[in-house]
């Protein structure tokens, strides 16, 4: 039986794309199998065509020239691949509108144009597939979208960045800090010149929008979302709380609140050390989400790099060519979404109620740790631990105290009057904690 | 818009039956937006319909005749959840043969009949969809099969029978012995009252075979397997294999060895105690792919309980709906096997290279380590590490050695020789080792 060729373009050169094309070429008789068509890369488009990739392709299917691919009526599937915002937004919708299903791993765009991105999809009854936006090759996407389909999803923890999880747990391993940490991973490639998206948790929080909005069926904004980086984490924080039995990771937490509301949030978090999250180290991502009928599931891998995340991108491909020759692209949804779906409501962070780790630098004097303890009992928190290591007297110290569930807003009251007191020396460190259920 | 009604038939009102039946009914909204459909079950078979069940459910409904479900022809879908080979299987048969799509949880009739359900489904146009024969909730039928479409798979370790992981966790956790954790298992519902099935390893090489057919587009067969349980574990063993480094886990294996050649085996197994499987405890079930593109992917999740499977199958029944309103249930396959598939070559596992964790009993006198040492290195075994814990002279005393690599055929002949020696008081205990890679 001679198979239905399929053609398709994609945007972006870089490792992915790459890689993306070798295994297309490596694995074809598997990809093209199970896609039940030919797949013919017939343009690549990239700002640079002339430097040479870890494959060797065609010259004449290169092109600086995006949109002669998005305008080229035999292109079935475009692939964008350039990550940014713009021009991949641009690239995508216009894609779309020219009635092209499109492969994508733009957690950027995704998370700023999810709703714009959805809905262009469903108007012109095109597909888009994004499970290279979230964690690389782990399937995730698809398992909160199919796999988990009869669920309603009470909640998700991920590590879904694997610069700052490779920070941290360097800094806990190697007993290095922060800085050196950060330093070795931009030597290794894990960190870029300007880390900010990576430790500043923006990364995680785009990636959060996107796995928050196929959970909840709703449009989360990603202004809604609380972001905290790891910058004032330290390597004795991760001690510390490695003798309390917990570990520091950088969560991206979505939760169902039950009434329409969602608390949906990125930050440093502890996580007990026996939680099957703890042991995710380096640069490796896991994704742990909670179903109401599955109970708890997690997905781990590699969260990152070109093979991973092309192994998805690959896969996606897969799927669109399989519909179209089934003559149901478009119409098999990608992602559940309706047309103006309604937008999440987020509740506001100030209105949740966590357990605290918090690190006090303190002159040593008599009557220091009194005072602080005043102050959070006045503000309704209960302390549940407290551990102050020997000091000299008069010089700072720092104490560590684990509370009850406290209301945020009365946790922030609270250390706005603790970091007034002159014998206070430092910000007061605040890392909120977790069961992980 | 007035949805269509598809309409099924579920045959088995156990456990699995009743939770399904639940969430379509709690989380109907959920279900039936994703679904495309309204889904009414017309007809529910089972031997007992008298016993209240955790859900109620329109009396008219319920019926001792299953062949009444397979020949109505209003049903579009048969569900099959009664478990064992017959007779599920001639359910199975009879309602493919009838054109009914089929949703199944039943791992020994897969196992056995993998050819025959598929080719019967390939024949008639119709999908067979079966995530909940593996990992209950866990989408790891899915995840193998379309999120990592892309791969060659190369290995597989699953940890997917909760019985002997719940056992083996508890013998180490609790320090109890074998006996006394399966009376445990028996009490909690977690073993059944002839243990056989699961401690024996049949219920994970059901499940590898369904794992290893689906990774390798071949039909492995069930013969094939090489299968051991896990009944000669002692908590003596789980603790000395803790003090080298390692857990030992009951692992479900498949490996790709290249030349058409596969490696499918169950059996007791030392991972490094770092490994992400090695904390995979109590009743969890755990299953690590490592693909050619993707890396080493790991899914984790209740392996057991009504909920989580019903999450599979309600999440197969969606799928189904979805494909049948779109026109394609039957098209766009469930499991990408060509009819008439290649019979997988399982390599023997005489021709098999293996690093051992070897317990010998012998009695403490001179010379007999020497005499052990000297009949493995006759048969080209390299000794990696020895432990002989003090013990009074001339009483029996367990020789804890572990290996280099080594072939099986090598090893068998050694212990063969090993323990006709008079100085050796019972069968040795020969244990795997893998690295989990």
């Amino acid at each position: 039986m001679v198979k239905r060729e399929i053609k398709i373009g994609i945007i972006g050169f870089g490792t992915v794309g790459a890689s993306a094309i070798r295994i297309m070429r490596d694995n074809a008789h598997k990809v093209e199998t199970r896609a039940g068509a030919k797949i013919t890369v017939k343009y690549i488009a990239d700002k640079d065509i002339t430097t040479e990739r870890k494959v060797s392709v065609d010259k004449n299917i290169l092109t600086t020239d995006a949109m002669k691919l998005i305008n080229d009526p035999e292109i079935d599937i475009i692939v964008e691949l350039i990550g940014g915002v713009e021009p991949a937004h641009k690239f995508i919708i216009e894609a779309l509108k020219k009635g092209k299903h499109v492969v994508t791993a733009n957690k950027a765009v995704l998370a700023k144009y999810w709703e714009e991105v959805m809905d262009t999809a469903k108007e012109n009854n095109v597909a888009i597939y994004l499970e290279a936006s979230v964690g690389a090759g782990i399937p995730v996407i698809q398992s909160l979208h199919d796999g988990l389909a009869a669920n309603n999803i009470k909640s998700i923890y991920g590590i879904v960045n694997g610069t700052t999880n490779y920070m941290l747990t360097r800094m806990l391993e190697d007993k290095k800090d922060y800085a050196e940490v950060l330093k070795d991973a931009q030597k290794l490639g894990y960190a870029e010149a300007d880390p900010s998206y990576d430790v500043d948790g923006m990364d995680a929080a785009n990636k959060l929008v996107i796995l928050s909005s196929i959970a909840f069926d709703a449009v989360v904004d990603l202004k809604d979302v609380y972001v905290e980086g790891i910058s004032n984490i330290t390597r004795k924080d991760m001690l510390e709380a490695k003798s309390l039995g917990y570990v520091i990771k950088l969560l991206a937490i979505a939760k169902d609140c039950g009434n329409g509301q969602y608390d949906v949030r990125v930050h440093p978090t502890l996580i007990p050390a026996d939680h099957q999250m703890a042991s995710i180290d380096d640069v490796y991502n896991g994704i742990f989400i909670v179903g109401d009928a599955s109970g708890p599931i997690m997905l781990y891998g590699q969260g990152a790099g070109g093979d991973s995340a092309a192994s998805a991108v690959v896969s996606d491909i897969i799927y669109i060519c399989r519909n179209i020759v089934n003559g149901v692209a478009g119409k098999v949804p990608s992602v559940f979404f309706e047309k103006g779906a309604d937008k999440a409501k987020i509740r506001n962070i100030d209105e949740i109620d966590f357990r605290y780790y918090l690190k006090f630098t303190a002159l040593d004097q008599p009557g220091v740790l009194a005072s602080i303890a005043a102050v959070l009992g006045n503000n309704g928190i209960s302390i549940s631990s407290v551990v102050q290591r020997e000091q000299d007297e008069g010089k700072k110290v720092p104490v560590i105290i684990t509370t009850d569930k406290a209301r945020e807003k009365s946790m922030r009251a609270a250390i706005a009057e603790i970091d007034a007191m002159p014998t206070v020396k430092s910000k007061t460190l605040v890392i909120r904690i977790e069961k992980g259920e």
